[in-house]
């Protein structure tokens, strides 16, 4: 059988991939009364007296609720919420079985960024964490920015953070194989979308100096106003020499391409014009930008895709489990540069010094090392930099 | 211990009563590639072609949205979305473990009835039903008519229908040992909120012919411009010899004293000036409007409660588990009187003719066949009246 027979037979078995079950158990008339009607009075008490007391008390303690309006679903586009709901309840089985994390995928029937965040933000009493999923871009960013200003509860998108977090582990341990240095390397990021820009920011607060974007149209250069405002403010902070051109020409002598964009916009020939030891992260799915073969006959050195199928995939999936179980285990009110970082550097220190290899740059995602490193290490930063609950 | 801390204990102990676990495996690569990406795509491609396939590739097709904002939580009032969550969770750990059905908790934090029917249609896709719960009235009645009214999967307010359907089953039963005739019977309701209102309603629907509500005003009567609108609705459909006065007045010489209210606002004296054999429901929870003790001195010869440790518990566990499940069965796109009536009928029929008597006219709402028999009921008509999805 296919995958594809495979996914749509599994899909469709039970109605999808989660249930919802209990936690404590109602066989007796006294199992009802502890659960339910009399004794349930005693906890909605104490909540009423002290909100914080639902952390303890409920769901919220443990809950994700996890958001698309299905504006931008995999490489599929704006299919609409109901067609984006299979991915976001495969990231809540994740959460679950990688994390620990109850998430609960909800379709957002609105493109109205403002009626996004005002629904998110009347639902959230009963949610511990805010988890947004396959969201066009520009309109991404508002909201979670939106929703972060608004909110007292972690709140984080994958496309752009898990992402961002998995390029930067990948990356840290490809530098170290080429021994070149975050502050020297020349980085090229193809795509300037949710992940093209988060991966960009996560980036800068890892030390890169040099760093130009590029989309459809060339590199990004601050001033341009045909650019949304997002991609204008990353210009400014990107591409200190004001590179102009397209794809290939900025690529040119460049020591690492980051591709967070289409399939097949590189070619052997573009690699070639890069700097010796060139990384290429070619992260399109479900094709890349340019498959491994070819990179590396272009002459670069590590190569990494988002496919099981080839080495060092670089996945979400490095990410977001332990991000969400290490912010619920520091009872984290927000989810911050400084956690992301920690994430990125606990998943690249999980390879040793003896597995690092030119095919072997990041853990496997189905590694249960990895939820439980990345927990650790972003529990500890949110802690220490105090934003976390009293 | 007591009800009271071992209801705190065991809400405590796992943060609350719910989690959200997958139902398919995501060990190896393999399980990765069906459950995610790449495979996760089929089922979203498919969704985007037809909308209505999310019920066979996501969890649309068995989940229920329980949804609260707390303006009216058990007898406690107006305590908050956060507060009113240790309810709804519960509520959803019923729903799975009587009827199957995967029902998640959302607090709704706003009291603006249009506020509360648009965020529920925002994020509606992805359900297959809505619960509501504990929302104040006369807003509920709003809000639930305008989600029936927007919505196409079943809408349903438990303090509402459930309420309604377990007093139903109740009196036939009651009625049968009596050998009164539901058109002949005159039946007085007190309590002219969400589950009185909606009560009289399904009553008249069975065919009761005879009815009043009163309110700590005393009756209802048409014309009442004091009385808000769905009270002047029900005022205008039942007391059809205008009677006025108080509660004790109006009830002398009825039949049946339905109790939807608070605590003691009943006497012995008063259930001696009704008919001869009068049934007395008295809902009010957790303490009834008179004691079952002290309703049969004064003469009556059914009585039923809410509570657990006296003979007739009227509960609405009796009707929604059953109601969803068979809702769900039959495909169903709204809940309508026809299948609240089946589900009364069916819960009456479970007690046999050898086993009716005074203190067993419903049975025992943790009796696993009472969700088995009510479903099976509710598919049935739902599929006959044709309020089913092609």
């Amino acid at each position: 059988m296919s995958i594809k027979e495979a996914a749509l037979q599994a899909h469709r078995a039970r109605n999808g991939k989660l249930e919802v079950t209990g936690t404590v158990p109602v066989v007796s008339k006294q199992d009802l009364a502890i659960a339910y009607t009399p004794g349930v009075a005693e906890p909605c008490k104490e909540i009423a007296k002290d909100k914080s007391k639902a952390y303890e008390y409920t769901i919220k303690g443990s809950s994700v609720a996890i958001l698309t309006n299905g504006t931008a679903v995999l490489g599929l586009g704006d299919i609409g919420p109901e067609a984006g709901l299979p991915v976001i309840e495969g990231k809540a089985l994740l959460l679950k079985e990688f994390g620990g994390v109850n998430a609960f995928p909800i379709c957002i029937d609105s493109t109205d960024p403002d009626e996004f965040v005002r629904t998110v933000e009347v639902i959230a009493p009963g949610f511990g964490g805010i988890h947004l999923e396959d969201i066009k871009a520009p309109e991404c960013f508002y909201i979670e920015d939106k929703l972060k200003e608004k909110l007292n509860i972690p709140v984080y998108h994958d496309d752009q953070h898990g992402t961002a977090v998995a390029v930067l582990a990948g990356l840290f341990n490809a530098l170290k194989l080429v021994g070149k240095k975050m502050e020297e390397v020349h980085i090229l990021i193809n795509g300037a979308g949710a992940s093209g820009i988060a991966t960009a920011k996560l980036l800068l607060a890892a030390g890169v100096k040099h760093m130009v974007l590029c989309d459809m149209n060339g590199a990004l250069v601050e001033g341009d106003t045909s650019l949304n405002e997002p991609q204008q403010q990353i210009a400014k902070l990107t591409n200190r020499d004001k590179e102009t051109g397209s794809l290939a020409e900025v690529l040119k002598g460049k020591d690492i391409f980051i591709g967070l964009s289409v399939a097949d916009v590189m070619t052997k020939e573009m690699v070639q014009a890069m700097s010796t030891e060139s990384i290429i992260f070619a992260l399109a799915n479900p094709i890349p930008e340019i498959l491994p073969e070819e990179a590396h006959k272009g002459g670069a050195r590590i190569v990494a895709t988002g496919r099981s199928d080839f080495h060092n995939q670089i996945n979400n999936l490095l990410a977001f489990p332990g991000i969400f179980r290490g912010a619920f285990d520091a009872k984290a009110t927000d989810i911050t540069m400084e956690m992301k970082l920690a994430a990125a550097r606990s998943i690249a220190a999980l390879v040793t010094d003896e597995e690092l290899d030119d095919t072997y740059i990041v853990p496997d995602a189905i590694d249960k090392r990895v939820s439980a490193a990345v927990s650790k290490a972003v529990k500890i930063v949110a802690e220490q930099s105090g934003v976390v609950r009293k």
